[in-house]
């Protein structure tokens, strides 16, 4: 069965042989995959087993449980004793995509992301956060006290609220715009490495630009990419300051393909508008470099830019994105408008 | 003689007498002055003699030189020998503004921004910029090549056109967006400070969004306040990150408030949409927690906001820019939509 | 079999029956295991078959190979392309002792550190150090070019000599000074981590002080705890600032003893003279907030401080050790001299 | 007058004529100069007017205030209301060197350190200090309360006792090691800073080994130098932590001389051990590069070294120094063993 997208590529294919080589990584029938998660992993890892094994160009359907795997109800207040340290943040998959290879890259399609209960939490959570004590910004004066924040979500509007009883405002309503905040493969040198950090695979950057419709490329690492994606967000701010965003759990589907002999070495996003590089690590700064430097070096080794020139484009019109601050590492995202791309 | 916008506060002041408190602060007649600067400034300091003394209400039509002092000719093709160090970012200024106090706040409304010349340089400059070694990332290997990028600039189309020999796509086309590099006022302390450091005074803050329309607040620290204004950047894209915008002159109309007995800690911008935080300082972490908690607290003390649950809110609604990572101290701004400030 | 420490302990055991408490941890019969590496492991990883199972009190002897993993030969002079970067930082173990779980603390003491070979190597790494650009500090000018330095390594006169033929001085002779760059336990969260990231559990800190005779605490995550060592610099100087000391295998002897029980989250050493946390991550200063932090919290649960009054004892007389920056995760210690603990 | 110092260089300049041209910066008599300070200085500055004209060889013996500016009484208990943050760490100066031109060098050797009073003062104060929310790396959880710590200085044993009421020791006694937290030149650019502002013109470095006998080196950026210090510390911890050392007040003899057409970009120490460069910036890593590149490039430019070759060097043999990481600049030292020079 063909799904119109891979209906216009075969179109495509036939209108220009000299494409044809490309073909060669599309598959003759892609299938839609429907999975229905009973384990959960709290590493990417080499060595989970597979939940599917699917082709490049298949789809699969499947859901995500909340970064609190599911442990609070509406009516909580605080995070303890539900939350359990060990558990947290997990994620759905791996999906070993067949014929992806160490060097290779995997480009995956989110279609559709689609809320599947009514609320949401966020929370301040004592050592995490940005604007207070940390477990890594640690100080000696105390954290911010345990609280839950419980968010109504209407599917309908695509709007959530919260009601803020020690306010003036009383109650806020909020556009919802829901993303992953956990996607990605599995780590390079057999590391296993929990799903609460991002890294060059991916995996935490809680990047808000990570909503339906758009297409991300992750470095493959590991035979079969073991992709994996997690931690769905209804609504979140840049940097996810507070350490939370509007957490819940998603339905979703979304369509892989691998891209033979092209390396990469962090993240890419790209949307209708923009092409994205991004980068996780601490200092924020170096976050920053990272991403900005990947996206002059993409510009150079695929569109053909000098990298000085690159350099100076990256410096007059480069949209810097902060995706996290929270995180053990931080998430930056550099942007550039596709309009600079040579046809 | 009252110009458009007192005639509306006027209109707005007889239409509604319980705001009538506001108009001891609307001048009885505001005027516009006109400045020829002859004198630029190197630093922000109390010790300049002013510019012009104007009274609160008035505007002011002026203009700027850009930030090498109007070095070049767009026939140079690097920065050295003319570029002379210790005369870069001059600033037009500075204007004592009658009755303003230490803890006071100016509010500086930019009325218009015309760019008076067709062309802009950006640079590769050594020892500057964010994705090389710097002055203050201090590294062994060599710095970038000193190199002079000269941007054409069509004020009709208000775009910008750079050549780019060595690039496939051979020229690059974007859209201007002028705005001003560095403003602000006397800082603290009696202290005189470089007017390329940004601070809680303002001045080198290289914020693209410091648009003609925007309403700027700056803390006043001496009588006076002693604002000033310089380095245009016809665009610039987010953090500046090769170190220099696309630099050129400008005329300006700016008009000025002082807000008696209202103390702000850092600079804050608002538009049509959103209410701002700047903050300065290194790491970049730290300039982001500046303008995140400053956001915050002004919800708490002007908006009656409970700390945490304004706290959440940023968490889930800010907008985070990257003004500039490049200058002694970067810049990140933290936004709000305005539709979250209780009537 | 008894070796001399564990006899001189059984002495003042038996000399002091006030002390009779300590022997609840005292092994009736600690062993000395000589374990040869066949294996190395180039992760800390709960999944790797032990090495050897060791009782608490036993003393292992055994070897460890360079960071190279003995790829070099005193003649090369680059790095590439002898070395693999999928192989380096090669560790002996792991060695599970019994008793050991999570929630207690794994105690070695580092009895014996023998060079084993006459020489060792430096290096100019492309993309490593902290005075080029490097993996996460990214920049888009040159790295340093691949260079290596053979130190001779003079184990009667405990010197190391460089010629320096470029310099004037022609060649420099330095005190050598042998320790672990990297010691540590498996990581918590299931979690496997290249023995190149320095974390709560140790690991490749480099740290200039965990040299013959100190006392070491780690964190137990995992049943046996897990331990493993290499990583051998003859000497190295603080911060290991061009991103490799003088590298070479070691010979080393250690002793283990599990403390029932006692809980700690970063890594600890003791001296003749000194306690000190170490703490690991990026940026430096939050390294440094880490190992302060904690050395303040030890004061407070072990030693009857108040929290604010060692808080000011640490500032008037800590002493910080900067152990690298050039690692994933930079690690700083924080040292008091024992004069400050009460009887 | 000469003092011994000035004789044994006259006795070199006998003995050497080839030296003769040195002779220049030799003054033909070296006077004492004794200053009783009337007024102290907030700013590092070029405008303030000189406490004194000296020459280059002259001795000063004079005094100075403590960080409080002498506010306190060691009865007090809290910071708060005496502290008058627009009078913070007065400087006493600035003196003005005859002969000291931009581009220069001024040697300052610290003859003699006094303590000239029985107690000093430690404090937990708000905003300020590494392991709490600071002014800088703002937070939204409350900081520190605000206490004084009154220790007792025992000049004939050198020891300093503070009483710990709420811990388990009671009272501890500390070695005190007696050094200027400010000092330094006046700035270029015209700038003027805050005397808690650390920068390449040297001031609050807070950097505990510039005690009496050292011999530090300071860029000349205005004419006469214009030298300043201040800010006594009877003891510190490495990076002072907490936000304040044992403040007290100083007698102190100090000698400057001019080193005419050596320039250098930041501050320098010498030891009877070590050679130092101190490098003052946010992020700490960032000081921590400033510091041990000055110190490579200058193992190049005054020793003939080769820059990798030194390289090499001080990363297996340089000792690293955290100074301060409180102020609004974090200060670092990079040492080298004077073995290390060739003759």
């Amino acid at each position: 069965m063909f799904d119109a997208r891979t209906l216009k590529l075969a179109a495509l294919l036939l209108a220009a042989p000299a494409l044809a080589v490309l073909a060669l990584a599309i598959p003759v029938a892609a299938k839609t995959i429907t999975y229905q998660p009973q384990t959960v992993y709290f590493t990417y890892c080499y060595a989970h087993p597979p939940a599917a094994r699917i082709a490049s160009g298949d789809s699969v359907v499947t859901s995500t449980r909340d970064a609190s795997n599911d442990a609070f109800l509406p009516t909580d207040t605080t995070l303890a004793p539900k939350i359990d340290l060990t558990k947290v943040n997990p994620q759905t998959g791996p999906f070993f995509v067949e014929g992806a290879e160490p060097g290779d890259t995997l480009k995956v399609h989110i279609d559709r992301i689609g809320l599947n209960r009514d609320w949401g939490w966020g929370g301040a959570i004592p050592y995490f956060g940005a604007l207070a004590p940390e477990y890594k910004t640690m100080m000696l004066t105390p954290p911010v006290d345990d609280h839950l924040f419980i968010w109504r979500l209407d599917k309908s509007r695509m709007v959530g609220t919260l009601n803020m009883p020690k306010s003036k405002i009383g109650k806020v309503e909020i556009p919802l715009r829901p993303f992953f905040g956990t996607i990605g493969t599995a780590p390079k040198g057999k590391e296993c490495i929990s799903s609460l950090v991002p890294g060059p695979h991916g995996a935490n950057m809680d990047f808000n630009e990570v909503v339906q419709g758009v297409t991300m490329y992750f470095p493959v690492f590991e035979r079969g990419a073991l992709f994996m994606l997690g931690d769905g967000h209804a609504a979140q701010g840049d940097g996810e300051v507070m350490g939370a965003a509007v957490e819940t759990s998603f339905d979703v589907q979304f369509t892989v393909e691998v891209v033979k002999g092209k390396t990469i070495d962090w993240p890419r996003l790209e949307n209708d508008r923009y092409i994205m590089s991004i980068g996780s690590t601490r200092p924020l700064m170096d976050a920053l470099r990272l991403a900005c430097a990947s996206l002059v070096n993409w510009l150079v080794t695929d569109y053909g830019y000098d990298k000085m020139e690159a350099y100076q484009l990256i410096g007059q019109q480069a949209e810097i994105e902060i995706a996290n601050v929270v995180d053990p590492e931080y998430s930056v995202a550099c942007a550039l408008d596709k309009r600079y791309l040579p046809r």
